[in-house]
């Protein structure tokens, strides 16, 4: 990676003299900067901006590491021939026209990188806008002259950025606001080779920068990226563009990459203590804040505790419904520090919180208003002094919640190690047995069999052939009882008709096999369930996700599971407290920690849930995933909680068939 | 109301030289711009700025309608018998000490007020700013001279706050934004006497106003200021201060006014087609662009359609992901559009939704981003020219949907007076009964009684005295069925093991019945129903609160109303219109309108809801509150749905002892 940031030798291929055009711009950059040497590449010209200018890179006496590349984009296999065959190590590839154009463009882009790949060049793009490195001014981007040179301000904020024009404008008004000190710009583009978890690697290594923001609208590797974030000491955080079915529709025309699933990557990034933003300027105030590096004291439990110090009780009261609308809460403040506060407020001002001052080593976030002017004197004074200012109370809220949970953030890596699993002999075995039968889907009955080899608790039940045997078992079992009719394929037995719950009778479970059997194709066998009573229904379930791999789901179960969504992933390994974690994600437990008290501590005098019996379920269901390349999605559905623990009532597993053993 | 605005004469009590002082500036402010006689008065002394000074009020010749009070607490009612013996019509108090002080100052308002009250003086305050009129000049304030004497910008839009230091320092940040036009501010304080309903139908009435904005952390007449916004014309945008029990704690400490329960005002708000904001900037960022009165064809059904026009891929995305989190969708261009948009568009941007152009009678809301200095001259342009810039997407966007909501607005007062409900003779009558008996509240046999004669559909049920009642009612319904025992005063019957559900058998039923039979007190009755098995189970009912008087409520019910709170609040009377509303405004249907299809149209397989006579329930419920004084609560938990139609199973209503018939 280094040779793009420090390389010996910039080649600017499509440099030229004429007046508002990037191939000028580039070569521009790089003498305001870059102390290194410079080569103009263009046939038509012998001298660009004073410095001598070569028909093709393979021209180009000296030291040569980096091509920037600004020429029309068919034109760039024949460049990457010439690099390769220099010796180039590196091309940023400005150009667009390329996957975000079409399927010809995608194809372009295909062939470039087999040129690059095959001569062990690398490709930053293409689609990009190059990138900063502030400490050293280069500024290896068509980026105007006259956005940066004055107002480059160097400092601990690294940004990662899939776009190309907004980084332009976007840095532009980032450093004409003169509040954000930035490290390094990386504007990634198509991201046909490098792409965000390289970089975010070089980033977390690179001294220069202490907070590494990025904006991103899927992940390349996004397991990669996960450990990367889980491991890093440094704040991270992350504008997802995409979110929604339509945005992702815009999305895969911009960059012809794919936009993930959502509730996953909320999930995941959760996991890895990144921070996560939903506009452009609000992941930079949360960046520029998480560069201060404050010593906060977080609440062991309990949540972040603020002082507020305003003349404005109508400040307060806002700030106070934002706090709590944040998960943060107000501080109580002691007898002493009412006191020294007495004496610094005027007589007309009573001392409540609302309104405090701290000790300075606290974080203090500062929400101006008042005349432009003298607001504007303010802020740089503060700024200055390292106190980040705000335009708006959302915004100041926001950010300070951001360093309450950075203030969390735990390494996990220790902890996952200690994690035993291994797999029974007779589990191995039937996955075994299911392989070499070729199924693609077990039923419940099968998939609980797997889950009772690993110590999973499921509902107890017991299998008939015909109505003699039904009759028996539900006698041995005791009434009520479920019959359920086994056809092999069928998941959704309940909309087949294949589900009879609340059977109170012999005639009753006469009746409902009868029905049943009068289905073609008649059921060859049939299940025999207690009638069981649960006070809460979860879901639970592993699957496979093209950018994340493996991840374990947790959800509330039941019809409103259908009308709110309310689920929540991970990628595993997961531990106990990720599990715990799981839990208060959900939004039924996020909403307020009230309501979450009926899923972790027992509702309407119901037993509270186990909390170790479904760690249990999570962190298994994860190693099953992790370590067999066999299972493509398990999902257990309901696990129903009875007196308190879980049990797995129905469940489906589906295998992939594709792979070899 | 206009003697406020419009005085002849106006005395400054508590008028000083003192430079920095309010008594200074309020003088000062009137000399800028008041045209009609002003008066200091200040026993201390015979001139202030140039002026005759006046010992006292009374003392003043010529006319004099308004007194401008700036004078210590304790003086302040002297003061005010002075104003009275003058003849002066209003007086604004804009000292503090009051209400918002504690007990000792609460006391010493309500002495203020009832020498104002018994002679005729109306009072604005205490513990305010003041007002200011823009067009004529006229700032009734302590605000500094030099915050708004060259900033001052006349516009249409008004705001009513009730804060005071907050209103001066945001009015001063608003000014020297200068994108704002103002008419009327009015900063009202503890609200004694002049609220916020009043200055309200004031500028709905002012040529001036054309936007009203308000920050409130309570209603002091909810009702009245609820029907004034339904038949208003002209947009209303509220910012509620005190959402949280925490903030309303702040709140409370702050103007001693009670914070009114946060779903019931976003209920009521909604309903009346009132903006809502949640934060200042927020809120005036929606005023000033509602000023524009953008023409807007709202789509008759469906969502907002936007477009787009950007060069940046990732802006769009971002943009199209706040367009869908605030309910409005992109538009869908037709292939002529596309076509000028090539003609416009550079080679290397390809055009698609995101990004196009409008014909510019339509709303354009902008987004910049940029050099500052740039940025700002292209903002002063763009806002000379009628169109609202922005500086982030989130606040672009949620104005934007602000302008499809208000283009939603209907004319209600015309359909409620359409709707015919009258007390049929046997309801008056099981009132009346009640009311003899002096009972407060009715179980759910009772209740169940009267909702059925106004022709509310109510579980089929039978009373038993004794067990063999109960067994041949039972046989009589026919099994399963649930037994219920009656307990004059206990309304959680579940809780105290006074319901059991489920019985199959003659067998289990006796079993229930005996188990209830050895409670002390033994239940004098029972109730016996069928076990109904609902698709669905909601919550109806009407309570009254003390800012809006009675309200209807709508909550999805069972386990997860008590986790998610889905409620929905609306002041009757209602319309068939208004149900509908109250349905697509839960969570689960707004969160995503296939998931809403689980309550209007069906879910897995069952029948869609009657909405029909689910309006009825809310209708009728609504009116039953609003015409019967005597009703305190109702409240139908469930209301199950079974076959599409609603069915009360269990409701309890509350009546008001204390009045008399």
């Amino acid at each position: 990676m280094n040779f793009f940031f420090e390389p010996s030798g910039v080649a600017v291929v499509g440099a030229t003299p004429e007046t508002y055009s990037g191939g000028r711009y580039l070569v521009t950059n790089l003498t305001l900067g870059y102390q290194g040497p410079i080569y103009p590449v263009n046939p038509k010209y012998h001298e660009v901006l004073g410095l001598k200018c070569y028909p093709s890179v393979v021209e180009i006496e000296g030291p040569l590491d980096l091509a920037l590349i600004f020429v029309p984009a068919q034109a760039v296999p024949q460049v990457l021939k010439d690099c390769v065959a220099k010796g180039v190590r590196g091309a940023i590839l400005q150009s667009s026209g390329f996957a975000e154009a079409g399927p010809d463009g995608k194809a372009l882009q295909d062939q470039c990188l087999t040129i690059a790949q095959q001569g062990g060049l690398r490709i930053w793009g293409p689609n990009c806008m190059g990138l900063i490195d502030t400490s050293k001014r280069h500024v290896f981007s068509f980026i105007a002259p006259e956005a940066w040179q004055e107002a480059m301000n160097p400092g601990g904020v690294s940004l990662i950025v899939q776009s190309g024009l907004l980084s332009a404008g976007f840095i532009t008004t980032l450093m004409s606001n003169k509040t954000l000190g930035l490290a390094k710009v990386c504007s990634i583009g198509n991201r046909s080779d490098v792409e965000e978890s390289e970089l975010l690697e070089y980033l977390l290594q690179d001294r220069a920068t202490k907070v590494i923001a990025l904006y991103l609208e899927s992940f390349i590797h996004g397991r990669r990226f996960y450990e990367l974030a889980l491991s890093s000491e440094k704040p991270i955080v992350v504008l997802k563009g995409g979110k929604t079915s339509l945005g992702a529709e815009a999305s895969a025309s911009h960059t012809a990459s794919l936009a993930g699933n959502n509730e996953l990557i909320w999930g995941v990034l959760g996991q890895a203590s990144v921070h996560q933003a939903d506009d452009f300027f609000e992941m930079v105030d949360i960046a520029r804040t998480l560069e201060k590096d404050f010593p906060l004291q977080v609440p062991p439990k309990g949540k972040g505790r603020i002082a507020i110090l305003s003349y404005s009780g109508a400040a307060g009261i806002v700030t106070t419904d934002h706090l709590v609308a944040n998960g943060l809460t107000l501080a109580r403040l002691s007898p002493q520090t009412l006191e020294r506060l007495e004496k610094l407020s005027p007589a007309w001002m009573p001392v409540k919180n609302p309104s405090v001052v701290n000790e300075p080593r606290k974080p203090i976030l500062f929400w101006l208003i008042g005349h432009r002017k003298g607001r504007e004197e303010t802020r740089m004074t503060l700024e200055k002094e390292g106190w980040p200012t705000f335009d708006e109370i959302h915004r100041t809220v926001k950010v300070m919640a951001s360093l309450f949970d950075q203030g969390k953030k735990r390494k996990k890596d220790l902890e996952i190690s200690t994690i035993q699993f291994s797999f029974p002999q007779s589990l191995r075995k039937m996955m075994d047995q299911a392989d070499k039968r070729g199924v693609q889907l077990l039923d419940e009955y099968e998939a609980k069999k797997w889950f009772k080899t690993i110590g999973l608790n499921v509902v107890k039940e017991m299998t008939a052939k015909n109505l003699d045997e039904t009759l028996k078992a539900a006698e041995k079992m005791g009434y009520p009882v479920v019959l359920k009719g086994r056809v092999e394929g069928k998941v959704h037995k309940t909309e087949a008709g294949l589900v009879k719950s609340n059977l109170w009778t012999k005639k009753q479970l006469r009746a409902a096999y009868e029905e049943m059997s009068s289905f073609y194709p008649k059921p060859p066998s049939f299940l025999i369930q207690p009638m069981l009573k649960g006070s809460l229904e979860l879901i639970v379930g592993v699957v496979r996700d093209p950018q994340f791999g493996p991840a374990v789901m947790l959800g509330l179960g039941g019809i409103h599971a259908d009308i709110y969504r309310d689920v929540i992933f991970r990628l595993p390994p997961l531990t106990e407290t990720d599990a715990v974690e799981m839990v208060s994600s959900l939004r039924g437990e996020a909403v307020s920690s009230l309501r979450g008290e009926a899923l972790l501590r027992g509702y309407r005098g119901t037993k509270p849930v186990n909390m170790k019996s479904l760690s249990d379920w999570l962190i298994k269901l994860g190693w099953l995933v992790l370590t067999s390349e066999k299972i493509q999605e398990i999902d257990v559905n309901p696990l129903l909680i009875v007196d308190g623990e879980p049990i797995a009532v129905d469940a489906t597993i589906i295998l992939r068939s594709h792979l070899q053993p």
